[in-house]
């Protein structure tokens, strides 16, 4: 039934599985079993039924358990698990999430914010679904603003409990993925409290349901109800009334009340221990980004392949052209397939580094290039989905075609796990402090500034020397999106300062109104991280005719990304009127070029369909 | 219950009512009752049932026969008809798409196509909805390229007869709205034959199934399924096995066989008579457009009032920051706010032109620009509607919020009733047509192209005259648009040239291959089209208040576009550095300017809801 593919096709398929090429096989070889054929669907409850059946198989396959601690039941492979749960979105996005709503953010809440008792007593019962389990995080009013989060975990020293409670009905938790259904224990996040001294949000453990599904005391429980996609996910709402729990349910792995009623823990600032603990849950955001991109791989092929089949106009007396063969639905979809392929790897190479930081300036690093490949990866597939529907034309609105629920499935993937746009705020905010830092050495920011200009203005000298040899290599290209991306900080931090020292805005509102800027250094910074992952990845790929598909696709990327921004390059002097000028010209030659391999290049990015 | 509003905003909300408010309320008063509200859509079949029993109560309200003449029933009011049908889309979108097969297409196809005898015999049952139809257009095969059909109608002289046949499985209409359940006949495109000599594609009236709803011998029906929204709305696929039909079926007014057996037409080509045969039906086009803006319209409205609402972060020990007063949040949705505003009144400007054209090359002209604006709207629409889910974050995805509809509902309004990318090729043909008609007094392309540039010299020298003084008026912007679409468009016509002249390609494959700059040029002349409409439209406004809040929404739009691409205007020499560099800050000004009436607007952009 296999069907015969050229060698560098099969073997770039095989990077591209890797370096878990294993695990995802063996998830494969789960989800490509009937049960999770066309599971049934007629009715929200059956689908969530059917969705959650088909996380129990998942879970009877072990694979829940891949990253967790061997001593109970686990293969201690974080990285694996990541893996994995990408895997599962080649099939039902549904299912996906039902799998990272119990065991990534379940599970995993258990796993990062626990210790060894919640270990011990829970971890394994998530990881193997026989514990649903929710995430209640969000609230009504506080979704990206988590510090702000209302709920209260009071400490009651004369029952030595703690005391959920939701202070007005705004503040009830919000789509909570498990909750409407399945769930029968939360990890809350709240405000906890200890002898009338808040000491910032903490998570606790909840029991929520019966084992006959009913509420328990003081839990209201509601249905969001019906969703633009992802309704195999029963997503609800909480509200707790004053609701009694042991002291041990609280996840004290960053901090909590000991047996004497005190509040202990090892991170003395409140806002070091907030984010620490928030960091430990933010490693998702990577896969995040790359289920997204599972998705957008999957609406490429579809595309393409329709794209290659189908014909309309062209010469008299001739067959009619391809569609594939216009060169305007080639610019509509190759420079996208290039983009997918250049987050592929960028996103491979950043999961790889997870949690191998050391410090915490690595550690907020590493943070801020998630957060910027997560929302550059999902805003990818929620665009590249659309425009492979509208390049499918009418039949691209079937259902059956496919893009039904590619696009309505993973249309809150730019939300969820961190708003795209409060990301980006996030990545340029890291960036501004991380360039302080370094600055800090050399005196106070404004002399740094200078420096960093003298620095610059070389560069660009020896910029303007590779463009005097009319050619533009991949390390020019990386140095013109370097550049810019250090050049739009500068302006980004003096901009900043002007509306604080000039304008006398406090920071918060100077940060406010520079919002459109910050943005736009996100941007520079997340399109050059892309790029010179992509780069590095392809270095070290063997295979040459493989390697020179890649870089094909590497300069399209680079180039489209000038092209876009050739306003900044042109009006900063980085970029010369003839290179300007050329740009369209050297992009189409580039994607006339890859047309040629454009079946292999979406059969290589879909190794689970081959 | 009515909410008061100022005096402009129900001034404004009256003009964008306007002219057809009368209508618009006539509609609204039957949308508005109660068994419009939620109908049942538990199942496929309950919601197309559904909508088909409120497309009969629309019918029953006479809205269908607004636009045929008084002798069937009708108000002979095309325009006003229209506005009627885009008014349905403040109801539910599958209805608005029933109402348009039933009525615009259907019905439309009998009134634009056929004569007397048709009108007499079916246009108030099709307006009634008593005689379900369908229009069977589309091919597998065979979408934008309509000449391109492979279905036969051939003349038999012996049974004076047409007999319908689709030659291959392929060749099946596809994606007919009400061809699964409902319709009882179908209008029939296809290659008509006379004595063995192709005659073009033409229209016929084909019966498909029995009054008890069974397909008629040698009409094969398929359903096309779920599709990704518009489920109200019953599409499917028809295969006619030579079905004859009666001659008078055939739809003749452009061209049709005589009672001797004889081909007989006004129209003596072939494409003319082809093209004036499509012109008739494309009027609707501009009503998909302003359709899918009150789709735009409705999400902006949703997404503005969360946005005034919801409070996210902010500065210490104050009350959090409303969303709305984050810079870049007001930037993800005021320009979007304007842009519909300008579509808005461009889209009424030209609609009320339907019809008016006298010659030939107005109709064309006419047909272009309804093209431009469709793809731009449809699009507009799209994204808007994405970008406000977005907005909204998690509540933007439960199913009661609004978007799931919206969204998946609109999807296809990108592709239907004209591919936006395939008429933006057919805006920039015609505008290159055009272009080459004007010079054909003054010699040669290349001569009249120098000509042109002179001219354009001067123009710029006014240009530079009007930025010395440091302003920038909405005429310095139309002037820069205009200059800009002149401009693309010589450079066109000349790559064009090039690469037939130079590169030897033949015509064809010089269009097929210059694709993405066609795709430029009509960007460039929708957007100038949208510009000079929307200002023409506002120098007319009376109320000086409201005139002043468009004249803002007018200059923004304009800056917008400027900004977008603010690369061609630099590099072309047109746009001054400062103006450059001073471009994002009028629009910030702007931008903040507007959103202390941001509420207003919305108000007045629905006013059905108000």
């Amino acid at each position: 039934m296999k069907k015969k593919y050229p060698k560098w096709v099969t073997e770039l398929a095989s990077i591209m599985d890797s370096p878990h090429k294993d695990v995802r096989e063996r998830v494969r070889k789960v989800i490509q079993t009937e049960p999770f054929q066309n599971p049934p669907r007629e009715t929200l409850d059956s689908y969530r039924e059917s969705i959650w059946e088909l996380l129990k198989i998942i879970a009877d396959n072990d694979i829940g358990k891949i990253g967790i601690p061997e001593e109970y039941g686990g293969e201690n492979d974080r990285n694996a698990f990541l893996a994995a749960f990408e895997t599962i979105a080649e099939s039902d996005i549904s299912l996906l999430i039902k799998f990272g709503v119990q065991m990534g953010l379940f599970g995993g809440s258990i796993q990062n914010l626990g210790t060894e008792y919640h270990h011990k007593k829970y971890l394994r019962d998530a990881m193997e679904a026989k514990l649903p389990g929710c995430f209640a995080m969000t609230e009504g009013n506080h979704g990206s603003n988590v510090a702000g989060l209302e709920t209260t975990i009071t400490y009651h020293p004369e029952s030595d409990t703690y005391i959920v409670n939701t202070p007005n009905e705004e503040a009830g938790k919000e789509y909570i993925g498990n909750a409407a259904v399945h769930a029968r224990m939360a990890s809350v996040f709240g405000q906890l409290i200890v002898e009338g001294k808040s000491r910032g949000v903490h998570c606790i453990l909840v029991p929520v349901r019966d084992d006959q599904g009913k509420a328990l005391a003081g839990v209201r429980i509601e249905d969001d109800g019906p969703k633009m996609g992802l309704n195999g996910v029963d997503n609800g709402r909480f509200w707790f009334d004053n609701v009694a729990v042991p002291r041990e349910n609280l996840l004290n792995r960053f901090g909590g009340v000991d047996e004497n009623g005190e509040y202990i823990s090892e991170i003395e600032s409140e806002s070091r221990r907030f984010f620490t603990m928030l960091g430990t849950l933010v490693g998702g955001r990577v896969s995040i980004g790359s289920s997204a991109l599972v998705a957008a791989k999957r609406a490429l092929k579809i595309a393409v392949e329709h794209g290659l089949k189908r014909r309309q106009f062209g010469e008299e007396g001739k067959p009619e052209t391809i569609l594939m063969d216009y060169r305007l639905h080639q610019m509509r979809l190759i420079p996208r397939l290039a983009k997918t392929y250049a987050l592929h790897f960028s996103l491979r190479e950043l999961s790889e580094q997870y949690n191998k930081a050391e410090t915490v300036e690595e550690g907020r690093i590493y943070e801020r290039d998630a957060a910027a490949l997560k929302a550059a990866a999902t805003w990818h597939a929620t665009e590249t989905i659309q425009v492979c529907r509208e390049a499918c034309g009418g039949a691209g609105y079937i259902t059956k075609k496919g893009f039904t629920d590619l696009k309505a499935d993973t249309d809150i993937f730019t939300t969820f796990e961190g708003d795209n746009t409060v990301l980006q705020l996030l990545v340029a905010r890291e960036s501004l402090k991380d360039f302080g830092r370094q600055l800090k050495s050399v005196g106070p920011v404004t002399a740094g500034v200078e420096i960093t200009f003298t620095q610059l203005k070389r560069y660009q000298l020896s910029l303007a020397l590779l463009f005097s040899r009319g050619e533009i290599s991949t390390t020019t290209l990386l140095a013109l999106l370097k550049r810019r991306e250090q050049q739009v900080l500068i302006d980004t931090g003096k901009r900043i300062r002007r509306r604080i020292k000039k304008d006398g805005l406090t920071s918060s509102a100077a940060f406010t109104e520079e919002g459109p800027q910050l943005a736009v250094f996100a941007n520079a910074h997340t399109e050059s991280l892309i790029f010179e992952r992509f780069r590095e990845a392809l270095s070290v790929v063997n295979n040459q005719k493989v390697r020179s598909k890649l870089e094909a696709l590497l300069e399209l990327y680079g180039l489209t990304v000038l092209e876009e921004d050739r306003a900044w390059f042109l009006s900063s002097g980085l970029m010369p009127v003839w290179l300007c000028n050329s740009l369209q010209e050297m992009i189409s030659q580039r994607v006339g070029l890859i047309r040629k391999d454009v079946n292999h290049l979406v059969t290589a990015l879909n190794p689970g369909e081959m």
